[in-house]
């Protein structure tokens, strides 16, 4: 059709290579033998999921949607790019599974001005690793290439997660009574939550950098460690004994996540030396002179999410996710609220 | 717990602002009538979606997620931002309803590294008029505060939908044969894409401004036109008149949405004067010196949903269409494919 001017490649878009990056993914995907279901990152005709494979009578569909936050920037800073997508799934994930439900279908979506294809297949490899840890499927995502949006080499992250559970099956907190014993299952770190704080106080304050020592590794490595994915050891948990309540503890750390769960009446207690706090969280507030009151609804302590169960089967619980392979601990009750506080460190 | 030093707030992110935030989006939720299962913005327990609410008898479940790319740098240029809300909805909606799906959930992302509270409140009211337009509801989001990201007042769009048809109405192109006719329904202008190179020709080279003056209206105005949903009015059609196959006419453009349809051995061949092409696109093709090739294959050049239907039938659909509210042509067929191009526009 002729004519010499202007291509959308010229504009910062270029198709071919989105071309391209789609056959790279499509290639990491068909790598991955896990994902029977795994279809084309961006497919002409999406592969759409039949209820019936769910194998549930009744139903009940979770959704969620979330990012990794500025968790991200630390990618960046050592440039390693395949275990966001790990925390990517994870945020999703955990936060279906607090209402008893199994994700079976994940999307991505990664924008991005100028970035090496690598580290898209990178940023891949680590969801597609995540959704085996998930149990779920990876049937779609878009790369959006944004001219002008990011800084070169950066990008942003959010994911979509669909997950299911029957409906009489579904964990709904109806059941959470004053007596009730508090679980806490242990994070591997930080997870994704509380990273611009962590870098204030880290690089900023203390001038410190991804590559000093840190614990038998690196600073780096210790703050990009995925966020757990508890899909598998708490669904099981859930098979054997019924839980009251689940949740999930992310933005707003720890003491902002397990009030927003209790009914009406009810307090949370907890005892905050009744497990081990991880060194980093240490770091930050000692070095950081950050408060107490600002660590527990900033970052997680150690305990990534939290199972409000009969205070008779507390050790019970315990000990099955010890078997699961997970560290767990009872870290406190629930009690009738006396003040106006939700929650109470003790 | 006592302590002065930093707080996540120092850091950027400011919880109780989110809180606050979160409460404005839940009051245009409630104050949109028609949601009735629009549930919080970000909630402890989210609402699940009982699959027997669907009426479904085999419901298939169809997902996409997609942005609105870089039309949100219109929306920064006007300070207009009530309406890329819907561009985000139509993006995800049309991709489902390719395959017959009806949109029922909704969820977006919204990330920014400082944004004013009523820009935020802006993005949701359009996202609520869109999924009213997709009859789907909005049952969550994330809104992600990522300091040093964006640039003041940008901010990125994801948005996820959930749809389902039943396993019998599912469209899976299977019955597209040689001789079916082309039908493409009217877009509102460029719709989604293409963005890149339309900033680059009109700002760029011509060096217009939002605030000149377009068709009665102003170029600002005119780029940021809604994307159309096309969800109701297709859903109507399909129930009367089955069709072959559906196309979106979204990233790629004309050329690249239609092909990818169709299955091996046949070719679409489009006659380009069978409908009117919107000014838009002229003034960027003559002013800007852009190629017909390029054109087509990074604009929907007025064409944002394209049908293939039995020829006997083309006039037929049209008709219902018109009905419908829509202006939609026959602007081609189906034929054996002669040589390597699957798309010839004569």
């Amino acid at each position: 059709m002729g004519g010499v001017g202007h291509t959308y490649k010229d504009s910062g878009v270029d198709i071919e290579t989105g071309n391209k990056i789609v056959r790279g993914i499509k290639k990491i995907l068909r790598e991955s033998g896990s994902h029977r279901g795994a279809s084309s990152h961006i497919g002409a005709f999406a592969a759409g999921y039949d209820v019936s494979r769910l194998n549930i009578l009744n139903p009940i569909l979770y959704f969620s949607v979330d990012g990794v936050g500025t968790k991200l920037k630390i990618a960046f800073m050592t440039n390693k790019h395949d275990t966001v997508g790990i925390d990517l799934v994870a945020m999703s994930a955990n936060d279906i599974l607090v209402s008893g439900a199994r994700p079976f279908v994940f999307q991505d979506y990664i924008s991005f001005s100028k970035l090496d294809e690598e580290v898209i297949y990178d940023i891949i490899r680590g969801i597609v690793k995540g959704c085996e840890m998930a149990t779920c499927e990876l049937t779609g995502g878009e790369t959006a290439e944004m001219p002008g949006f990011y800084g070169d080499g950066e990008y942003d992250l959010a994911g979509f997660m669909a997950g299911a559970v029957d409906r009489h099956n579904a964990v709904e907190g109806k059941r959470i009574a004053a007596g009730d014993a508090i679980v806490g299952i242990a994070s591997s770190g930080l997870h994704s939550n509380g990273y611009s704080l962590a870098r204030k106080v880290l690089f900023e304050e203390l001038g410190l950098t991804v590559d000093d020592p840190f614990e038998n590794a690196t600073l780096g490595e210790e703050l990009l460690k995925p966020t757990k994915i508890y899909v598998q050891s708490v669904l099981k948990l859930i098979k054997i004994y019924p839980v009251s309540a689940m949740a999930n503890i992310t933005g707003g750390g720890f003491s902002d996540n397990i009030p927003r769960i209790l009914p009406p009446g009810v307090e949370a207690s907890i005892k905050i030396d009744s497990w081990p706090v991880p060194p980093i969280f240490d770091l930050i507030r000692t070095k950081g002179a950050v408060s107490d009151f600002e660590m527990y609804r900033t970052f997680n302590m150690g305990i990534g999410f939290v199972l409000i169960v009969n205070s008779s089967a507390a050790k019970r619980v315990v000990s099955i996710l010890e078997d699961l392979g997970e560290k767990a601990y009872v870290i406190g009750t629930v009690g009738k609220q006396l003040g106006f506080e939700r929650i109470t460190l003790v």
